[in-house]
């Protein structure tokens, strides 16, 4: 959904919904409900007074990291300049030094353990992305984590080959040789073994150039991995126009975009636009702008929410929390956000057939809230836990009183 | 404790603490203990791994009220001004229409649940505001609600008389009158039937003058009730002078403060500073200013935390949520945001000597996290439940994994 349609969500009231095999079957208002044929086996679920929802995809995440970095947090109330953190030692090669020295068993487990907290708060979806590694061994050590992961666990898990992150210390005086490995190796082999759905890169001052990200994503389109990429988080460089030149599925952040950037956004044809894929967390923790998202839906293009769940700007995944945000500091409309969440969202990662609305056919991943007064309600009452029962696939992940 | 004092909490590694009817009676370090003589009907809790915190304490609330006013939400994000939005019915005056309305039944049903999520998430104290009822017999409904909440949970509750809330639309052209109808009705009859602990103005711009807010000062001084104000939140009009000239307990708000109203409160004895207690939640939901809380700790003064709960502002409860503002946005350090919401919040209400620490003699009302690593990762993980069990006056109100 984009511009003006995305406050206008589908709602049926006093409504009902079947699901059988772990997908949507039928649903309409009781009005019309014949019953079924055969109750047997049937689990009937009273959601009088709660709102049914489809569950939140989150397109954006740096879940799989060896451990948090709250002693960043206080360097930074202490006043410490990123750079004077950097100099000590932190930031995402921070991350990178404590990943590759960890096993695979031990990095499973405590993204195993972020991912079971996000399902309980109603994510039935999740972009993983590399990014820690920066080695060819460790971005595979990563990606193949992400892939027990996606086994292990009932949420949809989509990949994406983050190698262009940062520059690694073995590459300091050698940035061309960096990208070299990634279009050469990384991405042949992480492409023959189907371990990554996309690639990314940050497109960022003092990151990656646009012509550097473009050399990723040519060598992603090659391989059949469309870009999800990182720009304008912090400066505006031409990153958006490079992922528009490859046919970028998203273009994420957007924290800081000109006037030209919108602009090459809204001339696109609708199917074409990559999704503009907002993180507001990482601005509330970062205290760094949010993104323009009035603008973008005012120019008729479409937003997607994720939580950018990573241990450096946004210690988060609640996107819970991203509804608030989004409501109260991208001024989103309560049905704004919740599309942004669901359906655009699982665009975002190309799950728009398979998730993110109550239609036939669809995965029945749902989140059933407490009882509340309003949609509305759910962003404005900020910080407090909403939901009752998340079920993925037709099974219950987290049950409430609304089985009981 | 009050300015560098605050990053200074006293901590206790590998430690025990033994609690008997309700309060503390012991503690130490694990070497120092020497067990106790009688095990039996002992609850023995194995926190290891774990934080033992004194409960968080919410000194500034308004959680008497009628209805949610998620509408109001949803027009200030289509962009109507305060005044647009009031010109509809909206604000307080229209939460004081639907309070008259309510039966004490339903308002005091309506509050005990927000009370107990507010217990859930780990709050053993709580100050109640009345200011919603604006004519005596609806503010007396709402503190004798507040009594009816204190005899019926076991969180400490608190009272606060705030009369001079709004400007009730009876008196509209009479403002002396509804202020000699609060010295000389409300504060007499509420100090006669032990109704509140404390008075309370809304010293702003368009609201009550600091000249109005001295009248209900000097007032409850003459029957026995400190002031706790609400001050300097849009404008500084002199509110915290007037405060600290009538003994105010505390001065809540403060996200504009002038560098004399700084100097006011540096100047004092620190026995005579009026608490100041800052509300991060307010400030992030209607996207106004944060109160500079490293300008007030720099200048040796102490701060208090608190929730702000009410439909309007601050549609939010949860103090977990608050120590994460306090070190994101006000740039306190962790261990200066947990005294500022144990302490000194308990200090705001004249509960120093009940709750605030774990030492002999408090009340045993104790928030046992889940496994964490450090206390820093409390504010630093946003969004998420951290708590296990919560404890109040050594009955469990939450019982977690510490406690199988």
């Amino acid at each position: 959904m984009a511009g003006a349609d995305m406050a206008r969500l589908p709602r049926i009231d006093e409504g009902w919904l079947l699901a059988e095999d772990g997908r949507i079957t039928a649903l309409g208002t009781m009005d019309d409900f014949q019953g079924v044929t055969d109750w047997r086996d049937l689990m009937v679920i009273d959601a009088g007074g709660r709102f049914v929802l489809p569950g939140w995809c989150d397109p954006h995440t740096h879940v799989i990291f060896a451990a948090p970095r709250e002693e960043e947090f206080v360097h930074k109330i202490k006043g410490l300049t990123y750079q004077e953190i950097a100099a000590r030692g932190g930031g995402i090669l921070n991350s990178a030094r404590k990943l590759r020295a960890m096993d695979e068993e031990d990095l499973f487990a405590r993204a195993r353990t972020r991912l079971e907290e996000m399902m309980r708060t109603g994510t039935v979806a999740v972009e993983i992305k590399s990014g820690y590694g920066l080695t060819v061994e460790s971005e595979l050590k990563m990606l193949r984590v992400a892939r027990r992961l996606k086994e292990a666990l009932p949420l949809q898990v989509r990949t994406t080959l983050l190698a262009a992150h940062a520059l690694p210390p073995e590459f300091k005086d050698d940035r061309a040789g960096y990208i070299d490995l990634i279009c050469s190796e990384l991405i042949p082999q992480v492409a023959a073994e189907g371990l990554a759905d996309h690639v990314d890169a940050f497109c960022e001052t003092d990151y990656f150039t646009p012509a550097e990200m473009e050399r990723v994503l040519e060598a992603g389109v090659r391989h059949g991995l469309p870009g999800k990429v990182h720009v304008n988080q912090f400066t505006s460089i031409g990153g958006i126009q490079a992922a528009i030149a490859h046919g970028a599925l998203s273009v994420d952040h957007l924290e800081v975009m000109e006037p030209g950037d919108i602009d090459a956004l809204a001339a696109l044809p609708a199917a074409a636009v990559p999704m503009p894929t907002l993180l507001p967390s990482c601005s509330f923790f970062l205290r760094i702008p949010y993104a323009p998202a009035r603008a973008l839906i005012d120019r008729g293009l479409p937003i997607a929410l994720a939580s950018d769940h990573n241990p450096g700007s946004t210690p988060s995944g609640n996107l819970n929390l991203v509804l608030s945000l989004a409501c109260i500091h991208l001024r989103m409309l309560p049905e704004e956000a919740v599309a942004a969440l669901t359906l655009n969202a699982a665009a975002a990662m190309r799950l728009e057939h398979e998730l993110g609305g109550l239609t036939i056919g669809k995965r029945a991943s749902l989140i059933i809230t407490r009882e509340v007064p309003s949609l509305a309600y759910l962003p404005y009452a900020f910080g407090a836990d909403h939901i009752d029962t998340v079920i993925i696939d037709g099974e219950p992940v987290r049950s409430g009183a609304a089985l009981r």
